[in-house]
């Protein structure tokens, strides 16, 4: 038993739900794969930062891959950067970056400036713009979004977005979130960065001629989710485990990129309900050839509970199940599938509810769980759990864990 | 309730094995005694570290004792050195060292020296060997082995073993492994002695009468398991309880002695398969009559399963129980059976899943459990502990914890 394929679906657990008959959507789902699993492996719960906290994806996957987030998380940005493949160095200061339309009083009046998608030439201009003490590089993302990283010396992530989060609201100045020089230093040299690129920005050509077609012109860059890159030491030299990545949304990627996993496109796959979970399934089966550790991520159980959607996400649980049939006839590979976080479709929103998880293969200690829900599981053996110790528990089913005394 | 006995059992447990129907050893052995135990008592899952950590029987032995492995182990040395009852003081280097035998170009041709046994005129020769700064003491083994201690100031058990574990590979010089002069002092310190040793063992009258007896020579002293003497608050005066150590094998006799045990001689039990288990229980029990805690240690469970052994693992689990009916009839005692670690017989190696732990005595809250297994005790009342929970548990249920808060 060499290797191990990780399916993580984001947002899978839940709460139980009155219309689904106080069940929740794992649980009302009709998934026959999922449950021999269960049948087949040890199930039980985890909490994936610790119990009560509420974790984002990118905190929740650092920590089920062994990597403390409140050492190594300093802000989304990072990931996100990686997610479209920029070159990133330790210590970058990496934002999410949107283009949006403000009116000449900095009103936001579309946070995605009618989703632009043409910004090639805006990006160019604005790696024109020189300011003192930092240089910034741009890669365009899809639609209005740009990954954005801010290099220089002693710069800090520790400052705010200018991004107030909604329409309607003016454009924030970005300030230090601390009283150290180096914060303070990096919000001065982003915001006259700011400055200058709305100058460029609301003159450039495209934009006039957006106005001209009646479309929102993309005048303004709103930042958010400053991260300085942290400095991880990469999965395969952590676990001596080769390892790969199959997801279809950027963060994701982005967490596979920055912990060295090889990161494999696989066409279909959208990050979205209507992504191919079966192409992705099967890539990680192909990768399991050349690789001893597969990492794959299925997005939008999250999203669809977050829009109050449980009936969909109940229908894309069964959509997963039905996907994951041939890592039933997978040997010599353990077969972990569990949740970053739950997300509750009754508050749309990350709770901190332990999400149920099973490790099926040859020599786990089975339990009488059969069914793959967040309270059935609660009676397996693996019992309670962090994300902390997955990857561990992962290493010593394989026997390759490391040996604490003598 | 005053009194108690501790079982460890090491290497009990196991994961299920194909051959045994999916059973682990300890599923499948028949063992009343322990079905009984279990019926009696109150049954869960014990983690002797942590969750995903895979102990050394020595560190697991520290943890369920209550004494922080991370805090007080350096390595093996001491441990072993304590075993054969040498006397040790805080802060002295102990090794764990053997007689081998090397060729002109220092490659082992045999670590054992022909498993040597009559070495105490060759130890006495390295007593004499004078080096500045440390003071070499030895001990004599069971055969080829030896037990070293380096006492002098400012030493590390920062150092590399000179011995490369397998035959047919050069002798290693004592390397420092961190940057402190202490443990660059003490590398020094090793390797002259290592120097004069080879010298003074090759030059031998004994070693020469065994070249020419066709024997192999005792010409080289290899050292292994570097470890600091800890100060640790013996085990009495820890807990406010008198308390005894049976055990066969070395190692646990020198737990039993660092810990300030009594240590009691049982003849017939040799830390094999052949011990005599029975003379060890009623030797425990009659330990009990002047002291308030009993250590028992039982050995071979674990070196069958590293032999891959697990129909012999099956069968010692069956001797063991056979030799627990004893217990059954104390009372004013709990009876406490657990491993320090599993060990799992597919793999041959130490494994961090959890060891399966009853608590038996009046007062306990009692569960359905009904069967000593891995699996079965999963569903037992005392859920998940830590090997550093136990003792605690065990004065609590004696009514001796103090109390925090009042």
């Amino acid at each position: 038993m060499n290797k191990a394929i990780l399916i993580i679906c984001d947002g899978l657990s839940d709460r139980p739900i009155d219309e689904l008959g106080g069940k929740t959507p794992l649980e009302a789902a009709l998934k026959p794969n999922l449950d021999e699993l269960s049948r087949r492996g040890v199930n039980g719960l985890m909490h994936t930062i610790d119990i009560g906290i509420r974790p984002g994806s990118d905190v929740a996957h650092l920590s089920i891959f062994g990597y403390d987030p409140y050492t190594y998380y300093t802000g989304r940005g990072p990931f996100e950067v990686a997610g479209i493949g920029m070159d990133f160095k330790e210590k970058d200061i990496a934002f999410r970056g949107n283009f949006a339309t403000v009116d000449p009083a900095l009103t936001i009046t579309d946070r995605r400036a009618g989703r632009i998608d043409n910004t090639q030439d805006l990006i160019e201009e604005l790696t024109k713009i020189k300011i003192e003490g930092g240089r910034f590089i741009f890669k365009k993302g899809v639609a209005h979004r740009v990954g954005v990283i801010l290099r220089g010396d002693d710069l800090s992530a520790k400052i705010s977005d200018n991004d107030p989060h909604i329409t309607y609201e003016k454009v924030q100045k970005v300030y230090p979130l601390d009283n150290k020089p180096s914060s303070k230093k990096t919000a001065k040299i982003v915001n006259r960065f700011l400055e200058k690129a709305y100058q460029v920005l609301a003159a450039h050509p495209l934009n006039k001629k957006r106005v001209q077609m009646g479309l929102l012109p993309a005048n303004y860059l709103l930042l958010r989710g400053a991260g300085q890159v942290p400095n991880l030491i990469p999965f395969s030299q952590k676990y001596g485990l080769t390892s790969a990545c199959i997801a279809g949304a950027g963060l994701y990627k982005g967490v596979g990129k920055m912990l060295g996993m090889k990161v494999i496109n696989v066409s279909g796959t959208t990050g979205k309900e209507d992504s191919d979970i079966s192409a992705k399934i099967k890539a990680a089966i192909k990768a399991l050839n050349d690789h001893d550790f597969v990492f794959v991520h299925i997005k939008a159980a999250d999203t669809l509970a977050e829009d109050g959607n449980f009936l969909g996400k109940k229908e894309f649980i069964e959509k997963i199940d039905k996907a994951l049939a041939p890592t039933l006839k997978l040997t010599d590979t353990f077969i972990i599938v569990t949740a970053d976080h739950t997300t509750a479709s009754t508050l749309k929103m990350h709770t901190s509810d332990p999400v149920p998880i099973v490790i099926a293969g040859r020599g786990v200690r089975t339990d009488h769980v059969s069914s793959f829900g967040e309270r059935a599981v609660a009676g397996g053996k693996l019992g309670f759990i962090r994300g902390e110790h997955l990857m561990k528990i992962i290493l010593d089913l394989m026997g390759k864990a490391p040996l604490f005394g003598a």
